[in-house]
């Protein structure tokens, strides 16, 4: 089992790369809510095929409500949609059953399912499946807009092209707004650039590569998430690994701080207006699993893309040998770029998820 | 709340570092299991402070079982346990109610819990709460032993210096089980020696410093683990990230993966005395966050102890202005040697409670 | 929140019902089981409206999967399906928003959902919403038929009118399987021909009946169901108040219990065939939250139609007055019989779940 | 597993009657609540042995508080609680590993704990866990309190003998603090007196004999629950079927609603000094699962003390073959006096997790 998260707003996905239809369940939204659909849209095509540097598989993604809303306004119960499949090329696939590809995951999910698991483009385990993700967090972000929380994302870095950093005590609503408004989001236009050159060059090399995403949020409150088990950074890094590609997660200085020292990492707390905050923010807007109120910063690392166009090696699993593997389809030279929502979207439903949460307890006098 | 993890494996944790006594509640564990307490000791000792490079304060930490044994064998009740507090200093913490600790919880617990949070030594959000982890990762590591399962770690590094990483190929249970018996646990003599030195130079200079655990289990059958939201990975994660202090991680190849191309990235498939293998382990043991029957590799970066020695700057919450503040009491300059248990605790916990996952579906037939 | 139940068979339902579809989620069936999709419209078919005992609304109820199998075969992805809704006649609901239905949801879920709650045909509270269970409760009872298990129910009485009980020692897969292929399924055809005349003389006078049904499980070995707060009752029951018109449940011998003295109640052990069984079942297959291997036997209780075509008094919330009512459209003038297979889903569904875990944990050695 | 219960508020309760401590974790309570120590002795004093009518086993049942307050007051951190063992006679249950007494689940316990339950005084499935429980029920019946809310109950009947109903419409909080003040709880001093007459009787007679507690909750905003699986009535079932020697639970009506018609049991609208309400309460303060306002009433029925003092039949597991048995120790002949407070204990849990939730959810806007 696998395939819902959240405790307040739980968000249960199913679908398979090539079934009938994928899509989302969110149980516990608010009733009373208008959602801006177009809002949706738009932020479902930030993750959509089709541009010139993703794959050529054309998805119209068009998200079908089945239940949750009354006039468009959100009525009490599950908010269920799903985006009907289409355009399959199933025949690329036959030959995997027993040839698993390198780096995907064919060969645990043909162990663990008695070699009953859907290969067709990846099944349940298709990059697909963050549709549906980003529908639900696309729903959740509009809820914390509510709120004046806004959560945006960047590519940080392709290949070790690196973007600029966001500014982790200045970053604003309106940093966030501009860059994700973008058709390749980064901070400096010269450094995206070099990053798309990276993956066309990658694509021309019949290979791919790997990035990595920041996020922010900012406009949250401080004192939510909970202590120890719910921790803002447990809910948001198990939502990320949930992300196909993603192999690592880290929050405000990361695995920087893993080299300072305590007087370089600490940040100093300060009053500006009347209001706490820190002067620099190498936490990460989180301290002991709680917002602090400054912004919440962390990086998810992507892998390159594991399907490649070159030869490569894997086992026929019938045989019990070596054989090489040539993989055919269309795939992204890097996913990293329609990753950014997928993240934003995490983001959001682990925020909104304790944000309910901390409202129920923690104003209960 | 927070308090409460696992699924199959309930695990609840209580306590606050000068409250009455600290503990865990294991729900979910087989009956009939001989549990060594011996080892149990002995694991938890990893934890506890006392070297001389570790705090002064010393914990006598034994574990007092209220209930789940008969005959010192697991009877199916819920196992808890109850360690005594002891040894307050708690004068020391009197000011912090005001002035909050710089990179402690204690400014959002401030604000999350009206003023009304447990100040004295961290109160639950202290590093004390992971003795009760050790104990249940103790636990979850002797049923794992029993299906030919080892979880170790080592310290991979201390403020930049580094140790040998395991060899993600070989690694095997005999040198997990000779690292994790040495009082410094590093592969590398030499290296273990200079990190112990940058310690003790960081307590000198009335500092800390951060460093990176890197943790293996081997042994792990193919087909553990869910897609999605119950992947290892997110799992994983989640337990690492409420280990106080953590502020990354990483599983594989993890942030290195994304300045690769897939063609560097990707792990050939071979067959080895017919078993299906990699050739390399970039991907850390776990694809579409089922393990792969490869060891499974990730790295947790632990930041500088926040406690120094030197003065810094907080404010004070009734003044509403900045404060000189200057941290007594005793800490550890560095959590990353008493913190390697903690991440193997964390480890066997999550596969633990996924292998019983595994075991009642995936065996269904 | 309210859509999901189950832990290692997690079911979440959605729908509305005159929204665009109904349907259901199911996470955490094993792989590799082929269902017979002609045995689950046989279930569902007894659920559905159409027999002149029942509401004159035609529901086609096709279950369309959208996820979850491969080749027919469950394939570890989420089973979901989705069956459209239809044929609404939502005019006959407009006042309704303003005068609440006696005995209906339509006052508390206005208070709750501020009003935006869907008013047509009960919206997320209809009995609708029971036709998902019941394909939920198919495939589990496919399931628990491999391993030898039958859940049966019949109507134990309408209106005062009573059928047969079930033999509580006594009752067999044979019998279950023969009252439930009934179109009235009564023990007793004469108890079942009174029944129905009960029903109709209702619906003749413009009201409507309760009654009660009976359900069995046979074959369940021992041991299954977790003591305390996952007691096979606790799951059961919990189930069954979530199916509309449930207003009692009991187990065994139940509310009869409280008028006997223990020498009267006590169940002795027996052996029979090298087997231990009780020589009498008050105690309905269950002590302490687990099976002990005889039929589990339970009986739920359901309150007369709330929709009755005679003038009730209501209250207008807009004016704050009492207003008279009189409700139009299609009802059933009793439940009872649409609600056997509903009994059957949530009885199969929860020890389904429990046997999971049951495998998971109870056989780790 | 089997230990835990709630969402917001998650109860996790441990121990075995014999062995060390029995105790409760509380996680998820608002911060700065000052607790009546006091009120919650006097409150699990009720449930305690002791009186002429009850067993003359003592309990100190004093419960200690390990971590969740500071200055006695909750601070956020987990409220834990211990209640040492003592007094044991544990020699008494020694042969009864291999004699299962019958209607105790003995019998089913070793088998599914493989003979490794713990066996003296009942191990984990000892009425004397609800000693725990009850100690959580007054945490939440004092939060319920703050807000207006009073939950009491009453011994509805014993063996036959009936006391007055509570009016279902009328009753108010003043009524059940007087009744839950005395000694016997039951609104006529007569009936109160025949039913104990009974219970002596049936200890005179080596018996046992059973009875129905009848529960109410007064002060209960409309809107508190949710739909389907989440329902009032699911969650106070799913509790109240966790308590030993339950066998049934109705709400409102409840049975007698399957023979009443529509028009007979609907209840309806009414305004009362601007406020809507019912003018009779057959539905029992739950509709669609939700609060209407009106008074919540359930009713459970408790079997027979199982441990009676005359032969019994029973098996051998060792021999296989069938036994006398004589049970020895000291038992309550009737367990319904002292089940009135974890009757009132599991509806304050069930209903204070409940506003929580629609706390954190329906009063977003």
């Amino acid at each position: 089992m696998s395939s819902s998260f959240g405790k307040m707003l739980t968000v249960t996905i199913f679908g398979q790369s090539h079934g009938e239809a994928i899509g989302a369940v969110l149980d516990g939204l608010p009733a009373g809510i208008r959602l801006d659909f177009d809002a949706i849209a738009r932020f479902m095509a930030r993750r959509a095929p089709g541009g010139a540097l993703s794959t050529a598989r054309k998805e119209a993604d068009q998200p079908q409500v089945l239940s949750g809303l009354c006039d468009g306004i959100t009525c009490g119960a599950p908010l269920a949609v799903m985006i009907q499949n289409g355009d399959h090329r199933s025949h690329d696939y036959d030959k995997l059953r027993d040839l698993p590809r390198p780096m995907h995951a064919d060969y645990p999910a043909a162990i663990k399912y008695h070699g009953c698991n859907d290969i067709r483009g990846g099944g349940q385990f298709s990059g697909r499946l963050t549709a549906p993700l980003c529908f639900a967090g696309a729903v959740a972000g509009q809820l914390l807009a509510q709120k004046g929380i806004t959560v945006g994302a960047h590519i940080a870095a392709i290949h070790g092209v690196e973007d600029e950093p966001f500014d982790p005590v200045g970053i604003d609503a309106e940093t966030l707004r501009r860059v994700t408004a973008q058709a390749f989001p980064t901070l400096s236009v010269q450094a995206g650039e070099r990053m798309q050159r990276e993956i066309e060059a990658a694509r021309q090399s019949l290979d791919s590569v790997g990035g990595i995403v920041e996020c922010a949020a900012v406009g949250l409150p401080a004192g939510i998430g909970e202590p120890l088990y719910e921790s803002l950074e447990s809910r948001i890094s198990s939502l990320l690994f949930s992300i196909p590609a993603v192999k690592g997660v880290e929050f405000g200085a990361g695995f920087a701080a893993a080299v300072m020292t305590g007087s370089e990492h600490n940040d100093p707390f300060t009053v500006q207006n009347g209001v706490v905050r820190t002067a620099t923010n190498r936490h990460g807007g989180i301290l002991g699993g709680i917002s602090t109120g400054m912004p919440v910063l962390f990086r998810a690392a992507f892998k390159p893309t594991p399907s490649i166009a070159r030869p490569q090696q894997t086992v026929s699993l019938s045989q019990g040998c070596e054989e090489p593997l040539q993989i055919e389809g269309r795939h992204d030279p890097c996913v990293v770029l329609r990753a950014v929502p997928c993240v934003e979207a995490a983001a959001s439903l682990a925020l909104l998820d304790l944000m309910l949460e901390s409202k129920g307890r923690d104003q209960w006098n």
